[in-house]
């Protein structure tokens, strides 16, 4: 396996600014406070990565300048607090917690300090938590702080852009790798424990999902890896992606294993439809740039599958945002109509599917560009006619 | 490496069963419906292992036996759903959503149907869906579902016991081999990746953490594995685990490489601090027993180590519950006067921290049996004095 190659790290004072971005959009969209738990929010203002645990760890970010900004966490884990940028920086206050105390109530004083009022939480921060602060500030109104970081999160700086491509060149590799292998008579899920291994060594943290649908199993968008042997003459749909420097990956080919035989080439059908899917991806990508509505992206994609009588087989939007999450904004689906603005990233992932029989997708992430695309994967997008044995 | 154990299946009709006892509860404890997305209650009622993405899956189980219980899930992903098995066994309907549709407003139809009022969510639902639910569903009370749930997930049958036994003794075979290979002058990261892979190739689906803490990191209860280089006569506080079977395996053994050199084996303060700490361990397991509050399990080892002077150096609860979750129901704390039941699992884990110069934990994983403890994990409990290099 080739040599793992280093995504650019975030610098230090990366965070201040986006602290100081976080308290002015708080104020502008009339919150008193954001309280971010565990998750992307947490580490994008901070870069605190912190285990998703059942103990409360809570960043409180006032919208007043004069109140500070306070992390709150577990003392058993103050250490790894201690060496987040945004703690080192000395832009976070840290206080903890001890394990007979109530850190929902010191998260309470915090807001009330800020002015409660509405207040701002992450949308992974889960019930069990939500519930308790929903409890202990009820006077307050609780929204989405998405509001307010999702207009920040969406656009993505330079250093995100070079993550998410090292990310997607990583998992380039394991894509080819695993397309001039052998796949015949293996089971999906052993090829999906080869497409983890393979991220994983080529520098992927985590290698969160590997979808191996072959044969009518391609038919399912979110199918999971089976026991099923993989056969020749028939579709794979491989989907895989993970974290690389906390930035996702995610890319879909279509690998078609033919054993060297003449009889098991993919037929006119299938052939056709791939001609149509490949256009629809070509075009939809073609057609990014600033001030093009999210949904356009999805239009075009859905014209040319429409077009070719396949519009019942595609029922799934043509893409999502990605960066410190896998599924983030902006959505490519009909009726969003934000428009695209330089350093968005994003999937575009039309495909075809005939239930019960075969499926086809192609997934690149795409990054808007100030005058079109920029691609950031660059393996081959062509129906992957491979032998495979 | 050794072969994979398996892990026993939980059967299908244990979830009709488990359903039909979250029915009663849910009636009992004042609620209309419990509201159950993706996660562990979702697995646990139905079998179900959604993928943990943005759109909504969830479970809607009606109080009232008349009104049926609906598992809602978006349209690419009814296949893996229509296998699981509580749909395989007729025991819940299914439907689905389409891209462009309003989940959200689904879920509410449903629990409107089942009388609305009171209803209960799962713990890990993020944010984003359950302030969407309180927006559709302005006049219900939302509560946590674990108030429900809980105490049916609180104590394991027969076949969770042998699925956490088999994670355990997974993770036992881990901890021998990291004990019986090198460590002095490899990195704990690297030392850690070897976990991992271990804990996958005994059979874990994931290897969620593997705490490698050396030297004075060994004073972090949480710290994660660095790139620093482990050394000869220093201890490592090694805390692995994952899930096999969807059950948790967590365990934490003190490692103390010496490199086979006399004068790098451990001094009288480590030596003393670490036959307190086995006799905290041994005496807070051997207290298991049914109706014995949790909390008293937590001041059982508590006392002795008190009571030799370093109090202040074990300042977290000495253990968590595990099943579905790494972390869940039974807390061993302070304040928690729950007497135990046979069947409930949990992990009984003193330690003993210097803050910056060494520490050390000992953990199993133990179930209340009818007249006392039954230990799942085997691996040798003593100060692992080992050559490591």
């Amino acid at each position: 396996m080739t040599a793992i190659r280093a995504a650019p790290d975030i610098p230090q004072a990366r965070f201040r600014d986006r602290l100081a971005a976080a308290r002015d959009a708080t104020a502008d969209g009339g919150l008193s406070a954001l309280l971010i738990g565990v998750g992307p929010d947490l580490r994008y203002l901070t870069g605190y990565v912190a285990m998703p645990l059942e103990r409360l760890t809570m960043l409180v970010v006032p919208a007043a300048d004069n109140v500070p900004v306070t992390l709150i966490v577990p003392r058993l884990e103050v250490d790894p607090a201690r060496r987040a940028p945004a703690i080192r920086g000395g832009y976070v206050d840290l206080a903890t917690w001890e394990e007979t105390g109530d850190p929902h109530a010191d998260v309470a004083a915090l807001a009330r300090a800020a002015g409660a009022g509405r207040v701002g939480v992450n949308d992974t921060l889960v019930a069990s938590h939500l519930l308790r602060l929903q409890a202990s500030l009820g006077d307050s109104e609780f929204v989405s702080a998405a509001t307010v970081l999702g207009r920040l999160r969406i656009v993505k700086d330079r250093d995100e852009v070079e993550t998410l491509r090292a990310a997607a060149h990583a998992a380039d590799r394991v894509v080819d790798a695993i397309a001039s292998g052998r796949l015949i008579g293996r089971a999906e899920a052993d090829v999906a424990r080869e497409v983890r291994d393979r991220l994983v060594a080529e520098g992927h943290e985590t290698a969160a999902f590997a979808i191996v649908g072959s044969g009518p199993n391609a038919s399912s968008p979110h199918h999971e890896a089976s026991e099923r042997e993989i056969r020749a003459g028939e579709p794979i749909v491989l989907d895989i992606g993970g974290t690389l420097g906390g930035y996702g990956s995610d890319t879909t080919r279509t690998l078609w294993p033919n054993g060297g035989a003449a009889d098991a080439e993919p037929g006119d059908e299938f052939r056709g439809a791939f001609d149509v899917l490949r256009r629809a991806q070509a075009a939809a990508t073609a057609a990014v740039r600033p001030g093009v509505p999210a949904e356009e992206i999805d239009a075009t994609a859905r014209q040319i599958i429409d077009a070719a009588g396949f519009g019942p087989n595609f029922f799934h939007r043509t893409g999502h945002g990605i960066g410190l999450e896998e599924h983030e904004d902006p959505y490519l689906v009909a009726g969003n109509r934000e428009p695209l603005r330089e350093g968005m990233a994003f999937s575009v992932e039309p495909g075809i599917y005939a239930e019960g029989r075969w499926g086809m997708r192609l997934e690149d992430i795409v990054v808007c560009g100030p005058d079109g695309p920029d691609l950031l994967n660059r393996s081959d997008l062509d129906l992957r006619e491979v032998d495979g044995s």
